[in-house]
């Protein structure tokens, strides 16, 4: 037991439910340190969330981000990073780390991937050159990272699939999680270390699939439970009818974890569905085409009424940004192609979206989820002369 | 007479001269604060220092920086940085700034640039729209932008050129410094303002027409004075032999600025041959091509021998970069284009060009600046196994 919070050593304790929908507010404990959940994860995808420095990230509230397994193995490489006993020394980072399997990339974004039984062979997208990724690897490379979240390699398959296909894809995505588990019992668990497994279930935007899936993966048994294969290109109602099927039908002493999603809205409605973990490239990716997220909804920095603009972005934000910089400097700097605009933008909608979830983690713990969700409604239709 | 520094107000005052050289430290008081020089001075083109943020600037020691008159006039336009006062306000940087006049940047930027008496006619390389810019506009575009210090409108030529060619350049460009001396008088010295104007010499590569644009510009009589059209392409003897006569021949109680130079050794020269004030886009374009500055010389971080580098850059450097980051990580955020990678090496070139001026300053005032100067290079000839 840890004494400070009353957790079993690195487990999962719900502080607080909502009474009107499935929302929670749990901690998580890692070996670096313990989440409030829910949780938003900022993508660092090579090693850096995108123009930004570890400590504009901790200011901005970050508490845990992402690296991304595919990326990293292929540059720099394990060799590297092991020089540095993971990550978190590599890149400055003292907080959690979350590892996506690079199962998502193996498929989307390698060149001539192929799936067999073993494993998936694929091309690099930067030199062409040859690999197979196995569930052993996946786990082995994550351990080289020292991922304090390590996720199981999973099949993901494009929108729309076909049922035959989806049923294939979760069934291979079960004998690789086995395979990744027992991989990290021996790596891990054995030998007393503390990095967590998470499994991801699949099943496309079948219910059936999905709840077949949900019971191989839940069966092998995972320290959390991750939803793919979501925001793929499905309608949006459709993304939040499987996300609320899979979550109700996930363990709820284990915390549930949607990948890839979404919008602010998103974000909210999946709260209230009982999600505990996110993450998207939505925030950073957005802030580098100049598209700002703000309580009273987007907002396009090159907008050219923001010209003459001297007030911040969002007035009353704590950001950096906001703090120190204009709307009209910020659009100066986007129009001009300055770095600091990509950097000023992104932090942000970095604060934006982890203190949106913070905000949504105090209301829950205070009993007012439903209020602050309609709130956030309210809010968000406010024009602001937008 | 200002209590603190004993100094007149806006004056400049020498505080030590170097012995074996020209070399002196001086403060230089502006209405944003006092600068100690020699000082090196990060451009910041379009009110931004590009990838930096203004406590980044002064983390590195950074005491004033330059903006640019052309770039700020025509994007985002003098409308929009008065709304905010100023460039200071507008950019969030509390120190002095300086702003070129856009005489340099009408001749090699902008297209069809045409030249009248009274004035330069040209086409913005943005939009291609026409606009005139005379010597009265160019001090009032930099009074719109609260310059601390301001910079006469000059005739800047290209290398080579012919004497004829230099000859009626020089003469111009006094007969413009006359112009723009008439305007600052009226919008500034006579509403008891404090902003102050530097006259630029001119004159090429011609002892004897330096003389003259010397004679010319020290007659009208200004703050300060610049020695403008070097390092447009002459050999670096040819450099340091104009600057040797130029700095000879300016009135030694006035601030003297080599526009636009150089190479770590350069700037060593040019301190030891009486020069202030300097600035280069140097340190920052080339950390955004890979090439650090340190004392042992330049390294270019993509090198694949940094791919398991653990080292910092630079082994005791105090920049953040070098405090934080090795050269294996900076390497890989190269590789990958990852935007913090251009942050974290312009931070240390930044701070390496900056404190290199600091530290020849402070040999200057304890009578070492010949040994520094030799120290220098005996460093930069360390090889360190790169």
């Amino acid at each position: 037991m840890d004494k400070k919070t009353n957790l079993p050593h690195l487990n999962f304790k719900i502080e607080a439910e909502s009474k009107e929908t499935r929302a929670r507010a749990g901690l998580l404990e890692t070996s670096h340190g313990i989440i409030e959940t829910p949780v938003f994860m900022p993508v660092g995808t090579l090693g850096s969330v995108k123009s930004m420095s570890p400590e504009e990230l901790s200011d901005c509230g970050t508490q845990i981000i992402l690296g991304n397994t595919y990326h990293l193995y292929l540059r720099p490489g394990c060799d590297v990073i092991s020089l540095f006993s993971g990550l978190h020394k590599f890149m400055n980072w003292k907080k959690p780390v979350l590892t996506d399997s690079g199962g998502f990339q193996v498929f989307s974004l390698a060149k001539l991937s192929k799936m067999a039984e073993n494993g998936v062979t694929f091309q690099s997208h930067i030199d062409g050159s040859s690999h197979l990724l196995t569930p052993e690897k996946a786990v082995e490379i994550q351990i080289c990272l020292n991922s304090d979240i390590m996720m199981c390699l999973d099949n993901c398959i494009a929108y729309p699939a076909s049922r035959d296909e989806t049923q294939k894809a979760l069934e291979i995505t079960a004998r690789w999680a086995k395979r990744c588990k027992n991989t990290w019992k021996e790596k891990i668990e054995n030998i007393g270390k503390t990095n967590r497994l998470f499994g991801i279930v699949q099943g496309g935007m079948f219910k059936d699939l999905r709840k077949i899936s949900i019971d191989d993966i839940t069966e092998i048994g995972f320290s959390g439970y991750a939803i793919g294969g979501l925001s793929v290109g499905e309608p949006k109602d459709i993304m939040l009818e499987i996300a609320d099927f899979s979550l109700s039908k996930l363990p709820d002493a284990k915390p549930k974890y949607i990948m890839g999603v979404g919008t602010p809205e998103d974000l909210i409605e999946l709260v209230g569905l009982g999600a505990d973990m996110f993450d998207c490239v939505m925030p950073t990716r957005n802030a580098r085409n100049g598209q700002i997220f703000t309580k009273h909804g987007k907002m396009n920095i090159y907008n050219s009424r923001f010209r003459t603009d001297t007030n911040p972005i969002e007035p009353g934000c704590t950001c950096y940004t906001c703090r120190n910089y204009s709307r009209a400097y910020l659009r100066h700097l986007f129009m001009s192609k300055e770095l600091l605009s990509y950097r000023l933008n992104t932090i942000h909608n970095v604060h934006y979206y982890v203190n949106l979830i913070r905000k949504a983690r105090n209301a829950i713990c205070k009993g007012e989820f439903e209020a602050f969700r309609k709130d956030f409604y309210s809010e968000q239709d406010i024009k602001d002369k937008r």
